[in-house]
């Protein structure tokens, strides 16, 4: 089969098309034909060798979402059966024309979704409704500052968000994306190129603060997601773009009842992953299939071009998901 | 009555004995006869004019627990009569002959305890089991540090861990209280002077580090606490004595999954302390009972040497809870 390869860490570059085995389906494991597969941050760290693969998982193949077709069945596997469209996220392996994926974390894909569109969504909208609603217990009236909404995490946020009755509002670092921002129905949006200046634009919107902040950068802006949340606010930390250390203001995080969570979904044992499924195939699959939410594609490339998909990652330019077509 | 005053913000010189009016219970609230009633450290901040007090407390009578008995019911209190051994925390106003109490939070006294020893519980018993229990959700079996055992809330915590089936393992800064602390029943015990010195001590007794970090000190063990957290471990923030920052290794709260929360219950509604005080009474009130845990008394001092208790909590040479008789 046609797989991305890293040959070597490195830049965008060391991604070659190879021809490896396709690979056999273990117990409890399906064999996915891949129609489309989203490009995440971690493939990016993976491929200059600074991610920790999961055990278990290949190094080599890149890929941590998938959309496409049941192909075969590991010993003992029920409830699926050849043909049908799947989607879900995988601890690697998935920018190849087949990868093999845990059964219990594999969520069927709803008419309504394109193979393109469906592949924009397992990372994201697990991600963001795990942090958001599974873990920080967002509730309909609540705030919810989104930092990086442009990300694919983040506009699913901004999306889940507004669908679950709570007021996004979101923070960009590129003007040129604001635009985009605005349309996502966030309740507010602006420009902030430096965590000191967060206070001040939350200031704008809410007096009181955020209830609930999600977190994708790290570093200095964790600091300042802590100093605006309300009392009893919660701030996930979900990424670390912007640095590995922060400053907090333990005075706010005492007197204001204030918790922080970091969180991330790839290091989940199977079981763990499978409850993530359940949760979003309940809550969130039904707004998808309704078209009340939908996913955000920025462009599609098909695999050959991945090289050049990490680049424009890299580079900070991408609105939404990247998709990788086989 | 006779009422310790803090006549003016200052050093523990500023609190005098004075004859002040006895308060009329109002709806919902109990008059109590004060008999006992312990030390905080929030009443050390508060005499010297630095702790924010509630609406509605009087900033002029420390005191934030009491043991004593139902002197007069306000209007439409039901479920107490007068003479009844109750005990619990309010925002002010304990140390004094009578203080008022909002009637759900307050607990009755098993049998077994003296006034001077249920004098020494309410502050200290449901602060930890509040942030250890309810909160961090320990569970038998794990391993929770306390940092600063030698305080009253961190030896309530280590009777409330040991009576709970979990581990625990205490620090203290001074080397004079070893001795005692080694006697709580903890699983390890060590003198750590510098928040540099944490990770050390922790490694002499788990390899992989900590379910739960009950912090009564904050500032730069605060960031030590988060480095010795177990994958999913939660750092209850509960004190600031060391600092109000923190250098926080984001890395490993996003890869290790870990919380930080921050609480406190004096600011807390009276439903929310009514809340604590069942989970207290309902958990913790039957180990009080039958003996099988029991409230550190460091010294009982008359009411009218308050100024000398203040001096030596000060100085940091207590262990367990200095109380007040009235």
């Amino acid at each position: 089969m046609r797989a991305a390869v890293i040959v070597a860490p490195g830049d965008p570059g060391v991604l070659e098309i190879r021809n490896v085995p396709v690979p056999e389906p273990g117990p409890a494991e399906l064999r996915v034909r891949v129609h489309a597969s989203a490009l995440n941050r971690a493939d990016l760290l993976q491929r200059r060798g600074r991610y920790a693969v999961p055990a278990g998982a290949t190094a080599l193949i890149p890929g941590l979402e998938y959309a496409g077709e049941v192909d075969a069945l590991g010993p003992g596997v029920t409830g699926f059966s050849a043909g049908e469209r799947v989607f879900g996220i995988v601890s690697g392996g998935a920018h190849a024309e087949f990868v093999l994926v845990p059964a219990p974390t594999a969520v069927r894909i709803p008419d309504a979704l394109s193979w393109v569109d469906a592949a924009a969504v397992p990372e994201a909208f697990m991600t963001a409704y795990d942090a958001l609603c599974t873990q920080a217990g967002l509730a309909a009236g609540e705030r919810v500052l989104l930092l990086a909404v442009t990300s694919g995490v983040g506009i699913a946020a901004a999306r889940i968000a507004a669908a679950m009755g709570a007021h996004a509002f979101g923070t960009t670092r590129t003007a040129a994306k604001l635009d985009r921002a605005a349309a996502l129905g966030l309740a507010g949006c602006a420009v902030v190129e430096d965590a000191g200046q967060l206070a001040a634009a939350v200031r704008g919107w809410s007096n009181d603060g955020m209830d609930v902040v999600l977190d994708l950068v790290g570093g200095a802006w964790t600091g300042a997601g802590v100093d605006v949340l309300a009392p009893h606010g919660r701030l996930m930390l979900v990424g670390l773009m912007a640095g590995a250390r922060a400053e907090i203001d333990l005075r706010g995080v005492l007197s204001r009842f204030l918790r922080i969570t970091g969180t991330l979904l790839r290091p989940r044992s199977v079981a763990e992953k499978a409850l993530v499924a359940r949760a979003f195939e309940r809550d969130v699959l039904p707004l998808l299939a309704s078209g009340a939410i939908t996913p955000e594609v920025d462009d599609v490339l098909p695999l050959e071009r991945i090289a050049e998909a990490h680049e424009r990652m890299e580079r900070n330019a991408t609105f939404g998901k990247l998709v990788l077509t086989l």
